[in-house]
């Protein structure tokens, strides 16, 4: 008999969005005149900037073309972009990396997801709080949580609050931790993290043997340059920390070619 | 201290794609003047037909207008999407399903891939032979199989052999499985699936309280009228199989509207 995983089961039936859906639904019902501003799901709200219309547009008549058509690309991506990714995201910020270090995934979003995979099921997780909810999920559906108590913290992940005190940046634990999720400029607060709260977060993770998961979606929307827009602009980090990047995120501040 | 996902050690070194992509690149180093025909991983070879190419080519364009851009959609998929599959892909073949049992995700590989998360760790798995590695590779992962043997076959899979006494499409096992991956129109073998064998699958599944995981990604290659391309076109089915469909496969198949 085919049965369920039931880890399945223990996700949250209150699960933010959903929640707020239920919400700003059953008010608009009641008010259908009500010029509702939605803060729950952050959706993009402006057209796409015109370099990247024309390069999609381009590269849709292409493949109508025989000479423009590709079949299956390479399975780390492409060279030109492992390339411009390589000069762009990293050697602009003074890392250098290795072709074979860069992989081109099918999107961010997936990446933070199934990335957990890769390691052991008995691995302990620690996660800033709040928290894009993907970290947390995804280690639930896999069996490295227990149930989730009233407040939906669940058992045996460590939550590492964000507070004004710590700049809403928290720092690394103190007890041993396999895994910790950091992302940078934060989803959902917004905080950047700095020098300094990325240097002891490396500094802890080689100590303890444990791993970074550091998600870079956002670096696009840092603007004082001194902050850090890779976690491998920190010495150390290459030897602890998996980078994930976006372009979807940052296609609002491309620039235009027309 | 983080530790790896020991069923990955378990794929197999000898995976094919990867090692006939070693041979060619030996065989096309020594021979640079051979003209090679690639029997390898199945790609695609002619340009995009112009109904998609101008269906990309406009979305584009739009994307770049107030009026014409999106974000988000919904989480099921675009109304006007859902019901073009329930007349065009079901409707058609005389079945009828709800908007609610179709789910347009980001692509029939990922489902195949992931489809397994949703069931318990200790299902028990049937596969024909030969079969799309993805279905088995995604189990072992998942810690659902033993060791491989020297022909490349895990311990605690069942797998149901493709011969020409079977028609290539075998049947269902005689012992109790939980899950069985059908392909239809077959990856690799191209054999299409019966009427009658696809209402012996069913009648098993059901019998045995399994759940069919059926791939019609091929679906559009299917000529004969009489040959199921739904496994919802056979009684039952509803209640013990699982379907998935590709976009990406009829697109060179596609009729042209320019």
């Amino acid at each position: 008999m085919a049965r369920i995983n039931e880890n399945f089961q223990k996700l949250q039936a209150g699960y933010l969005f959903p929640e707020i859906g239920r919400r700003v639904a059953a008010f608009t019902e009641k008010n259908p005149n009500a010029d509702v501003i939605r803060l729950g799901i952050g959706d993009v709200t402006l057209p796409l900037a015109p370099a990247i219309v024309e390069a999609m547009r381009d590269a849709a008549v292409a493949f109508g073309t025989p000479d423009g058509f590709h079949g299956y690309g390479p399975e780390n991506g492409y060279d030109f972009l492992v390339d411009a990714i390589l000069e762009h995201d990293f050697a602009a910020r003074g890392v250098t990396l290795e072709k074979s270090e860069v992989f081109v995934s099918d999107g961010s979003k997936q990446d933070s997801g199934n990335i957990q995979e890769i390691f052991g099921q008995d691995c302990t997780i620690a996660v800033t709080d709040p928290v894009y909810p993907v970290y947390v999920d995804t280690n639930v559906m896999a069996g490295r949580t227990g149930e989730a108590d009233d407040a939906g913290r669940y058992a045996g992940l460590t939550y590492l609050p964000a507070t004004a005190e710590n700049g809403f940046m928290p720092g690394p634990p103190s007890e041993r931790v396999d895994l910790a999720y950091l992302c940078s400029p934060n989803n959902p607060t917004g905080a950047v993290a700095s020098r300094e709260n990325l240097e002891a977060w490396v500094a802890w993770a080689k100590a303890n043997d444990a791993v970074l998961i550091f998600d870079a979606a956002y670096d696009a929307f840092i603007q004082d340059d001194a902050l850090p827009r890779s976690i491998y602009e920190i010495d150390g980090a290459k030897e602890c920390a998996i980078e994930m990047r976006s372009f979807s995120i940052a296609t609002s501040l491309a620039p235009s070619i027309s």
